[in-house]
C-alpha cells in the first residue's frame, strides 16, 4: 500500500476566533484540587455514568488475560443491571470463561458481537442460532482493520491492566496480574472514544512503562481482579507432552531447517497449539549445530523463545500477547522484549507490519483440505470452537508458512476434502505437516524441491486426504440450517466464509 | 473537559463485501524480494515524489535540533528545485539557522507558516512584511491542539532522526546526531498523511527504541547529516555564568521554597532562558537541606535535571524536548528518563497532558506588565525574535508559575505598563521576580503572605515597571503599519494577540 497524500487543500477551512479566557478548554484546571484525580471513579458504573454509554452503542475489551479474564464478566453484569440494551460488544478475543455472555445475550443486552473467536458454551449457543444477527470473527490484524476502517467504531473500552496511576498511564508488566503485553488493548486506547482503565493497584504518577498512557485514557477504576495470570498459559498456549504433538513438532523444524528459509537473521512466529509452540525448542538444536540465530521472534511469546532469547538465539522479541506468565516477565526485564501493538502487529493497512517482515510461521489447523484451506474455527461438528487469531494475518505475510496438525484426531480427520470453513485461503498455506507425513503446496515447487534434495519424503495432500479417510472413514456430512450464525472476515474485511446455524 | 461519547449509532453503516483475493490490501506482499525494503528511497526528491506532495499542500518539521537544524533547509531547496508553490510550512519551531527560507518565501515556494516561533533574519523579514498572509504563533501544546482539530491538516511530514531501520522505526538517542526525545516529531508522524524519515543511519530491523514507528512512517530516506546535536544546548537552552541571571535564579529559589509548593513529591519545570534554566541549580541544596525529592522535572530537560535525577532528587524526568546532549544521553541511559509526546505534554485537548500536574514552573519574559501579561514573541523593537514555546501551557496548569527576568535589559525595560505582545494572558501568573525585587500577583494574595512570612519582600509590580522606567526613561512607542504579520494564538486556537508590521 502506497500512502500517498490525496488532494484535499480546498476543504481546509477554519475560523479564527479572538481570545476570551485562559481555561476556555480546560475547565478542569479551575479547581487546583481536584485536577490531579479527576479521572479516578470509585466504582464502575460510576465510570460508566460518566462515560455517556448509551443503548445500542459499541464497547470493547482485551483478550489478554485469555481464560482468566475477569473484566467481561464483571463489568457486563453491571452494564446489565444499569439497564443497558441493544449493544455491540468487540472483545479482541473471547474465551470458555465468556459463558455468562449467553444470558446478556438472552436478556438483550448484548445483540451484536466481533470477536476473534470463542469457545465453550457461548460458542456452543451461537452455533445453535442464540444471536439474530451473525458475529462478526475477525483476525488479530483485521481487528484493527475494522476499527481504522470506521466499521468497528468503539464507544467505550473497558481495558484490564494490572498497575495504574491516577492519570491512566497503565500496564501489565508491574503488580500482580500480570499478563504482560496490552498490544491488543492499545488499539482500543487509541481509537475508542472513551477509554476506562480497571486496575488491580493505583500506583503513584508516573506508573512507567504506559503500554496504555495518560492522553488515552478518561477513566480510572481500582478492582479487586482483572485477571488470573496463570490462566493465559493454559488452554492453547500450553507446552505440549503430547508424543505425537512432539513428533509433528520435531518434523516440522526438520522442514524449517530445509526450507532454504532457515537462514542466519531469519524471523519466525509459532502459533497458539501444543506442535506449533513445541516447534521452537527443535529449532534450538538447529540453530546451534548450523551457527545460526534469529534476527526476531514474532507474535505470542512464549517462555520457550523468552529462553532462546536469553540464550541469544533470538535477538529481538516483538511481543503483541505473552502466551505465559515467564513471557510477561521476561517483557518487564529484557530490554530487547519489545511490547508491540496490534497494528503494528498484523494490520494489512498498517504503514508497517511486523508480519510482513516474517520468514517462517508455524500455524496449526482444525482442518485442512486439499486446496491447503485452513480452518480454525469450527469443529468437525460445525460447532465454533476456535479462533481465527493471526492465522491469515501471518499466512499470508511469511515467506514460509507451515501448517502442523495431526492426520486424525480420533474419530476425526484433519486433511478433509473441504474445509466446514475457511479461516485461511489455501493459496497462503506452504507446507502441511502431520504425523503421516509432509505435504507441500503446488505454488511453492522450489520448496518442494529444497526438502527432497534433503531427504525429507513428500507426499500429496491428496494422498494425505485418503490416508485420513482410511483411517476415519468418511465424514457424515453436517446438518445446517439455513441461518448465518457467523461471518468469517478476511483481514481485509471482506467476507471470506459464512457460519451457518447447526441443528442440535 | 469530560470525554463523553456522543450518540452516533445511527451513522454507522459499512457493507460486506465477499472475499476476491488474499492480498486485496496488500499488493506489496506480491513480490517477496522487494517487500522489506519497500519504504527505502535513495533521494529526497524520490521520497518526495512518492509521497504526492502537491503545491498548496501543509509540510511540517521538528524543531529538536534547534539551532543544529539542517532537515528544513535541505528539504526545502529540493522541494524549491521542484518547483512546487503556495506551501504552508508547519515546523513545530523555527531558529536563526532557517534565514534561507526568505528566499523560498520569496519565490513563492512557502506562502503559509506556522511555527512556536522564530529568530534571526527570518523574523526581521516577516516583522517588516514578508508574507502576505500572516504567520500562525502557537505554543507547544496549542499546536498539537491545531493538528487535533485539523486546522494544521500536514500533508507530508519530514522528521530528521539519527538511526532508523528501513521500516520506519526510528529515535534520536542511539547513532551520531543524538537530539534526543522526538516529542514532538511524534505528533508529525501520528498525523500526517505522508511520513518522510530522513536519518543519518540506517540500522537494522527492528530499531529500538522506536520514538517513531513503522505503523507510522511511509518514506525513509539516509542523509549525511540532520543535525548538528551539539547545538541543541546553544541560544536559549545554555546554562548561564551571568551574575545577574545567577543572582535572579537564587532569589526564584527562595520564593519556591517559601512559597507553600515546595513539598515532599513536588514537581518542576524550568523554561528556556538563562535564569530559568538555573533555578534547577539553587534549588538542589534547599532540597538536600529540607529533605524533600521531587516527583518529576518535565518539558525541556536539561544537564542539571540529569545530575538531580541521577542523585535521586528528582525520581521522573519526562522529556518532550532534550536541551543538551548530557540531555539527550541520558534519555538512552536512564530508565526513568522518559520521552513524551507534545501531547502528553501540553496540549490543552489532551485526555491527559503532564503540565496539568505541575506544581512549579519558572519561565522567562522578553516583557511583562502591570497585569503581569507576557511577551516572549517580540522584541522592545516590535520585531520577532522568540518563541511561544510552553510558556502559556504551563502558566496555565501549574499551581505557581514564576516568571524570572532582569528588570532592565541595557537601555530597554522588561517590566512596562503594556507589553507590546501578549502570548500569555496576566491572570495565569503568580510572581515576577528580578533583580530589583519580587512580585506576586494580587490574585494570588496566599503566595503573597508565605513570602512575606518567610521574610522574602513583597514588591507591587507598579513600583518595578515605575523603576525600570526611572533606569531606561519612557520608551519611545513603536510605529506599526496597519498590516498584521502574525496572529498571536493561545493554546485554545484562539487569537490572543496580532503582530503588526513595524516601520523601517
Amino acid at each position: 500500500m502506497n500512502n500517498k497524500v490525496t488532494d484535499h487543500t480546498q476543504s481546509l477551512s477554519y475560523d479564527l476566533i479572538p481570545f476570551s479566557e485562559a481555561h476556555q478548554l480546560t475547565p478542569h484546571l479551575l479547581n487546583r484540587e481536584g485536577k490531579k484525580s479527576r479521572k479516578l471513579f470509585k466504582t464502575i458504573e460510576d465510570a460508566i455514568r460518566n462515560s455517556g454509554l448509551q443503548d445500542g452503542m459499541t464497547i470493547s475489551f482485551h483478550h489478554s488475560f485469555r481464560g482468566g479474564d475477569k473484566v467481561i464478566n464483571m463489568v457486563m453484569d453491571i452494564i446489565a443491571e444499569m439497564g443497558l440494551k441493544n449493544l455491540t460488544l468487540a472483545s479482541s478475543s473471547l474465551s470458555e470463561n465468556h459463558a455468562p455472555l449467553v444470558e446478556h445475550i438472552k436478556s438483550g443486552v448484548v445483540t451484536k458481537l466481533y470477536t476473534s473467536g470463542l469457545r465453550g458454551e457461548l460458542a456452543e449457543e451461537i452455533s445453535r442460532g442464540l444471536l439474530e444477527e451473525p458475529i462478526h470473527i475477525h483476525s488479530h490484524g483485521g481487528r484493527v482493520h475494522l476499527v481504522k476502517t470506521g466499521e468497528l467504531d468503539i464507544d467505550v473500552a473497558f481495558l484490564g491492566v494490572s498497575t495504574s496511576d491516577e492519570f491512566g498511564n497503565a500496564n501489565a508488566v508491574t503488580g500482580n496480574a500480570r499478563c504482560g503485553s496490552l498490544g491488543y488493548a492499545q488499539i482500543d486506547a487509541q481509537y475508542a472514544h472513551h477509554v476506562i482503565v480497571l486496575t488491580e493497584q493505583v500506583v503513584p504518577f508516573p506508573n512507567q512503562p504506559a503500554s496504555l498512557a495518560q492522553d488515552q485514557v478518561d477513566g480510572v477504576v481500582q478492582v479487586d481482579q482483572v485477571g488470573d495470570a496463570s490462566k493465559i498459559g493454559g488452554g492453547a498456549t500450553r507446552m505440549t507432552s503430547n508424543p505425537r504433538e512432539l513428533l509433528i513438532a520435531r518434523k516440522a523444524a526438520e522442514v524449517i531447517e530445509h526450507s532454504g528459509y532457515f537462514q542466519q537473521g531469519f524471523s519466525l512466529q509459532t502459533g497458539s497449539g501444543g506442535a506449533s509452540l513445541a516447534v521452537t525448542r527443535f529449532l534450538e538444536e538447529k540453530m546451534l549445530r548450523n551457527n545460526i540465530t534469529a534476527s526476531f521472534a514474532l507474535g505470542g511469546i512464549t517462555s520457550t523463545m523468552v529462553d532462546l532469547h536469553e540464550k541469544g538465539l533470538i535477538e529481538t522479541l516483538l511481543d503483541v500477547q505473552s502466551f505465559d506468565s515467564n513471557a510477561a516477565d521476561s517483557l518487564a526485564r529484557n530490554p530487547n522484549h519489545i511490547e508491540i501493538s496490534a497494528n503494528q502487529y498484523a494490520n494489512p493497512s498498517s504503514k508497517g507490519a511486523a508480519v510482513d517482515r516474517l520468514d517462517v510461521v508455524i500455524l496449526s489447523a482444525l482442518e485442512i483440505d486439499t486446496e491447503f484451506n485452513v480452518n480454525v474455527i469450527t469443529g468437525s461438528d460445525g460447532v465454533i470452537r476456535g479462533a481465527s487469531g493471526g492465522h491469515s494475518d501471518t499466512a499470508a505475510s511469511a515467506n514460509l508458512t507451515v501448517i502442523v496438525a495431526p492426520l486424525v484426531r480420533g474419530r476425526i480427520p484433519t486433511v478433509v476434502e473441504s474445509v466446514l470453513n475457511k479461516v485461511t485461503v489455501g493459496s497462503q498455506i506452504d507446507v502441511l505437516v502431520t504425523d503421516h507425513g509432509v505435504a507441500v503446496n503446488p505454488e511453492r515447487e522450489g520448496i518442494a524441491q529444497q526438502l527432497a534434495l534433503a531427504g525429507i519424503p513428500i507426499l500429496t495432500i491428496e494422498a494425505l486426504q485418503q490416508r485420513a479417510q482410511l483411517l476415519t472413514g468418511r465424514p457424515e456430512p453436517i446438518e445446517y440450517h439455513d441461518k448465518v450464525v457467523g461471518y468469517v472476515r478476511y483481514r481485509d474485511g471482506s467476507v471470506l466464509d459464512t457460519i451457518k446455524q447447526v441443528k442440535e
